[in-house]
């Protein structure tokens, strides 16, 4: 059959994501590559308690179908959690997702008309990039500097795209960057979008693994419109295969989005929901938060403190408070896709991510985003040592 | 925020699936209107030590991410059992989804462009249409008996609709109707999608229910032009709170449903895919099966008894071969949805789905969808000699 695909597939290709994933799975190779929490963090023991004890039980509603927007008992964990930071909300505003992912694709699938202009950071998450596509938007990128979103530029971006319907950020830690968005940067994006009219979609999976700095607000507490769609994850708190996120957003974007999860998919698995309110009923997250953060605050030291005394002088990397990932700058015409296929992996045996993919528009060649939580200490010294020598013996001292 | 949604969104409105489950969920009903599988026969102490082991070992693997189109021993497993179905097919053709309803989603985001046809049964699965709405489609609904589709309609429907993209269906135990499309009809249903170049999206989640009757080929089965998309599921067969479906489809088709799958949200929870595999490699699923056939032809058969000696003459029922649903029809002019909440749930403290929702064209107000599967024998009982005798009143012997 000669399928004759729905325009908004010309947008949907395969990308480097896939094979990243694979790379992930090569033994012989330290990888960089990818944005995997660290599997010996997992709370197992305590998941394998509760999953004994739901299953133990007579209660066979956790194997059932429940209600499209997620286990009630879920949703008011997830609503308190959020007070507690700053978002006022009550459980009918949470909707659970699989996976902040989702999110992207619900709001984008709720939001945008063909040719409508999403504007991102530049670089940004390559993730929303992906669920976005299908629904055929224009990209107008916002320059990025250690404190995030340039502000002014951001404005400029919005008076220019009077079609622009919503800010997609990541301001804690951002992926692919690692930096986070100023304070001041936060109660301006939000002016903004409210003078601008369109909707910010705050996706923060990693706001819990602040490892200094002070606590920020997010951007959906200092929203006094209803136009922020906050985007929260257990992915890298609690563990990835659980497979949950959820989408706080009230009003009628709340009860819409409610109605295109269950469009798309019906629900989240009951089990796994009933077993994350179980843990968080039994168990202090928090606490376990604190000991991944700790962990990955070692680790991010650990890879800093070789590329601070190993890198070329003319290679830069952004210092993450938080999160999974720092971001390389080499110098201008240095091409970093280039450099790690024919260098990188075959004589240094390292991988990471070319910068490039996370260029919406223009791509720029001399990046690299490099993680440092899915990897052991071994692996960050071992790798980061060959990368850094064979940059230097590449670029020179 | 006045937001301004996307035009698509003009087709996503609250539906009666919502209310129906908050109607599943009071006590006081016998309530018919459910799709639920009935809970006592969830295999719950065989998942207990699944899970147990999976979570008792050092493999962490399971609570991590792994590839979007599901983890390699699932997709083996799903490969094996459609093969033996007369499917034969790869892991690599299977993509493993978050239950069926995903892959109404994603076939309809593969394939509509705004205002392509829809070919559907008339009725058809009311998640289907939600599914779909999104994508703006027309609907060309095709006539149906008590052998499934109508094969000289639909032919008349291609021919009719140059904009034809695909006929979605139902050839097992069709919901609502509980009707199976006969194997003649389904090799002419092949012919035609050929003819007319049209995708076959075959909808299967009650397949391996059936109580009687000899087996039936499936439509992918017949399928020489990779054309047929086949959808499973387990949450009939082995619990629905897992989330857990998927699709075959090779070449092109497959190869973008698994893009738009990592789009939409990443992955399946690696969890419940080691869980569904490991359960399938300690465990007899055909032999748990058998035991739901059983169970569920007995309360058919027990329905069916009740409403065969005590329905007035004028209410028809389908007597279906296996699934979940038997389908009534009451004379012209009766309104079932009025009759259902001004005489059934107040009166007979019973309620089913008023059958208008399930077309999705012309609605036909004189039929109602009754659920034998999510309900205990004595709610069978009571409840169907209630809603008999109710009828016996309201439209006389």
């Amino acid at each position: 059959m000669a399928v004759r695909f729905a325009r908004r597939m010309e947008g949907v290709r395969p990308n480097a994501i896939g094979d990243l994933l694979r790379h992930g799975a090569d033994p012989e190779l330290v990888s960089f590559a990818g944005g995997y929490p660290a599997p010996e963090l997992f709370p197992i023991a305590e998941l394998r308690a509760v999953y004994a004890s739901l299953l133990g039980g007579d209660d066979r509603n956790v194997l059932q179908y429940t209600v499209s927007h997620g286990l009630p008992s879920l949703r008011r964990h997830i609503a308190a959690r959020m007070t507690r930071d700053g978002v006022t909300c009550t459980p009918d505003e949470v909707l659970v997702l699989h996976g902040a992912q989702q999110g992207l694709d619900l709001v984008a699938k709720l939001l945008l008309d063909p040719g409508d202009v999403v504007v991102t950071e530049n670089p940004t998450f390559l993730g929303a990039l992906i669920a976005f596509h299908p629904y055929e938007p224009v990209f107008a990128p916002v320059r990025m500097d250690d404190d995030g979103m340039d502000i002014d530029d951001l404005e400029r971006v919005l008076a220019a795209n009077p079609r622009a319907r919503m800010i997609y950020t990541m301001p804690d830690f951002q992926n692919p960057m690692g930096v986070t968005l100023a304070l001041e940067r936060r109660r301006r994006l939000v002016e903004l979008a409210n003078r601008f009219d369109v909707l910010v979609l705050e996706d923060s999976p990693y706001r819990d693994l602040r490892f200094e700095g002070g606590w920020m607000p997010t951007l959906k507490s200092m929203d006094g419109e209803g136009r922020v769609v906050y985007l929260g994850s257990f992915s890298k708190t609690l563990v990835p295969g659980m497979r949950l996120g959820w989408a706080v957003a009230g009003g009628e974007i709340g009860a819409k989005l409610g109605l295109l999860k269950l469009a798309a998919d019906t629900q989240c698995s009951t089990l796994n929901m009933a077993a994350a309110s179980a843990y968080l009923d039994r168990y202090d997250l928090d606490a376990h938060i604190a000991d991944v953060r700790a962990a990955y605050r070692r680790k991010r030291d650990l890879m800093l403190g070789i590329l601070r005394e190993s890198l070329p002088a003319r290679v830069g990397f952004t210092n993450p408070d938080g999160g999974l990932f720092t971001w390389l700058t080499f110098p201008d015409g240095f091409d970093a896709a280039a450099f790690m296929r024919d260098e990188a992996m075959p004589r240094a045996k390292v991988a990471f991510v070319p910068g490039g993919t996370f260029y919406p528009v223009r791509q720029e060649p001399n990046h690299a985003r490099v993680n440092f939580s899915g990897v052991t200490d071994e692996q960050i010294v071992a790798g980061t040592t060959r990368l850094a020598g064979l940059l230097r013996t590449v670029l020179g001292g």
